[in-house]
């Protein structure tokens, strides 16, 4: 189950509570991503709440993503942690669930050096039985994988790839550069409001928190691209940004995002918009705010 | 077994192994405080670099800690999580291991509002059989608890006292102004260099670091400060802040303060100088590099 | 004298001495750059040090400019000053030298709020001679205008474009978003590395640092661009990455833009290589780095 | 004209209009500190607007303030910008004028190594005719002056004193350590809040802002500390925080300290509440949310 570039979306993780995942939500979902033409899943990420959940319920949702994509499409598991047995012990559960690769961010409570970084991916990717992506997002690790960090990551066999969200794009694209020697190497863009750029640079498509909620949109755009439809691209990626802007900026912003997003898929009849503690559901003010603003952009994926 | 102030050692945990823990090391290093004349014991802190190790052998250092401490003083233990489940797990496997009290830090991955982090610490104090210390530490954490917050904290029934790494010493001022009307509620001073400062503005203590390897100089401080010889604590202070200026400098400087403590408590013969994986003991450069500065600043804690 | 986009250099500043500006280089830069095809010339920027200059200074480079374009293209002019009766004064010298507009930044020593951002602007631009362009640098002068106080700036009557050198083009596509509606307002992209997305996303054109020493790469990239040959603009745009990467990053990051800026000019016998006090020179080991590069870069822009 | 440490403010700039100084108020301004009993002035400092101020003015303020000081102690004068020879020429307004010293900030739009501020630092103390402070105050110039440079400016002749605003207090106590072997170097803090630990640790006294409006409070605070009666001190100080935390939030953050500043002292009946322009004073709902508070404080410093 090989993935090829394409739009990828990191699987929101839909709870009944904070310690039962949501089955027949998360089923819904993926129907829901895979209807859209999507090319992969992405269990486990920043926007799934990953590091949220508690290590029992983690590999509850590696079982269930695998067996709700039923091989139809390749399925990546974020297994970023402080602690590297707990990474290596999620990337092995995701072999036996049948997952196609996992990905991992730095660890995030203290901080590292660029060669303890390396070494961490050398050794990771060494006891990894599944393929490795880096994922770089420090404005939620606070160390990043340096453009030279990743240019010698490729040379690590059992590194397959890189997501970026680091919104910085002189560094990805200077890491495309760095790592296009090595064939296959993919390297994909997390900001859904910087694909049509990141793809023009070399980006191979993208991890886009939005492909929850509206699939097609993004794969559109992202055959637009492909077939250097670039103004209609453009204006695709224009109305990405502004269904982004309106519906992950309710309420305070050091969690709007994550919420807006569950909110969005509340909307859509998919899955409760409860988020993973101490994340709540929308108050009612924050609600009926929400609810204005979906309305306003939602022809804009039709 | 209560908790009045003083000098608490954030312990380091000493490994044989990435998984194993070195348990006559610990042994010694508890010996070693307790000699030193330490007030209490803070395991699975920042420097007992807590969020590194695996969940198990989390639970086996609370376990060893209590038994060596033997109730001779109190045990604390850091809990910080990006799962609420886990976080509560650990508080309830430190009651069973007999432990005095728990330490959160903010979830330390997404980002959080401080109405959030308030229904965090609400949850978390009714469901920890320990009383509740909070951890500022906003430099690892990213999200801070506001001096608002701590202050609305202060009404939370089995939340009991604070510890600050913030470095900011206006802020800690403001937190003693607004927590000094519930009694007993005790603020401790995690930046060595600062614990004059902080004693002379209301703090209970400290949990320094630089008390593992030499506790004796910061429990003298500590009582000199408690009897007023401000000048005698000047030159005390101004001792720890060389040595802390000179071990925690050694290579690069994401890694080197706990790459330092080790290293200087490998000199003193309590443990090897392993760190949590990815970080690896100094190079022979570094090592050397180290071996230098200790012998340059032994002298200011004998 | 109309700017309609394009691509317009933010002049370096040639001096003989601290005090004594390179008229005989000037020439040579401008007659360079027109050659290369630019649509408008930019005095006085950060490229230009503006700041690091004396007022007497800016108001000679302001004639000279002028003197030198001899009404063959428009003359911008920075106008950022910590005094806001500074900034006036030179608009006025500006408007009687014959420029076409006027630049200005945030106020950057003291911090500001958007309400007192935007009434400066009101004022500034009622007092000036000039049409005003907004020019937001956050990196250096610490506030930024948010979209929303752009948006709002665009109804001032004096205020004619914008230039954006944030790096953040998902803020740039807001305002770009926001102000389509005042038709003629101008929105410019500051960092060369980032000019095709700008302008796929809609901006104007681009006010970049490269193209003092390759304007014809510029207007190479800015016809591709506007022409829709955008997989043309993706390799020229490849180029200008790594000849920017190359150039700007020799001796100590905090003024290697500006010193490698001044040092490839020098390279191309346009004028000497001395920055504003109190930087200097490349020392003569980064002189040798720096001619190394310099070479290995130099066919990108044949 | 000897500093030796003590309280020095710096002084508020009064204006009756944007280019108009308040003579008057200037001269209350100055007899109501003195009779406070501070040790020094301080002219044209971040407190005092200093780089808000068109050029002209700022030679006024420099020439009022020596004046109404008369000899009866010092006058520090701030002279940074971001062109030397702006700032080589207040200098030698400055002695014209009769101050003792002057006092510079790195240059503060582009940004420098320290090499480059060292050579700065070197080549401003040859040519200033008065000794030079250096002040540093990264919060607003970017770049700061490392523990290692302020080190090796203390072997530059005509350099004085170091004033720090870094709020970073193990940096001042380390700048305190490196800079004791040369007599006679005076450290000074510029957080109010700070002022007991700094000179606990060593500083000879405060360039705090609020000793403006209530200089005896900060006379009364530094003697404590100096007779080492440090438990009156700390109560002293924490008066200190209370006002500070009271008179410096109302509003947006980003300009409440300054217009805080000159409000108190308009409620003292001293001058103007008049900002330098683009800041106002506080709109009427401001105004009366100061007044309470500047109501519950007053008694403070009584």
């Amino acid at each position: 189950m090989n993935l090829s570039g394409g739009i990828i979306p990191p699987l929101v993780t839909p709870l009944l509570d904070q310690e039962k995942l949501d089955e027949a939500g998360l089923e819904r979902l993926i129907e829901h991503v895979i209807a859209g033409g999507v090319h992969g899943l992405f269990a486990l990420g920043s926007t799934g709440e990953g590091p949220s959940l508690s290590r029992r319920l983690r590999g509850e949702v590696v079982r269930s993503v695998s067996r709700w994509a039923a091989g139809r499409l390749p399925v990546l598991v974020g297994i970023g942690d402080t602690s590297f047995a707990e990474s290596v012990g999620l990337a092995r559960a995701s072999a036996e669930a049948g997952a196609s690769a996992v990905v991992v961010t730095p660890p995030y409570y203290l901080t590292y050096s660029q060669e303890e970084l390396l070494r961490y991916i050398e050794r990771l990717a060494s006891e990894s039985p599944l393929p490795v992506f880096l994922y770089n997002i420090p404005h939620l690790t606070k160390v990043n994988f340096t453009a030279g960090t990743v240019s010698r990551c490729v040379d690590i066999e059992n590194v397959a790839g890189f997501k970026d969200s680091s919104f910085d794009l002189i560094y990805l694209a200077e890491v495309i550069r760095l790592t296009r020697r090595r064939e296959g190497f993919q390297v994909y863009c997390g900001p859904e409001e910087l694909l049509l750029p990141a793809m023009l640079m070399g980006a191979a498509g993208g991890v886009n928190g939005g492909s929850n909620y509206c699939p097609a949109l993004f794969t559109r755009l992202y055959e637009a691209i492909r077939r250097h439809h670039y103004e209609d691209a453009a204006c695709l990626q224009e109305r990405v940004q502004r269904i982004a802007k309106a519906l992950y900026s309710v309420g305070d912003a050091a969690s709007s995002y994550t919420r807006g997003m569950k909110a969005a898929l509340a909307h859509l009849g998919i899955c409760p918009d409860l988020p993973a503690w101490p994340l709540l559901p929308f108050a009612p003010a924050e609600k009926a705010e929400f609810a204005a603003r979906f309305g306003e952009v939602r022809e804009l994926w039709s």
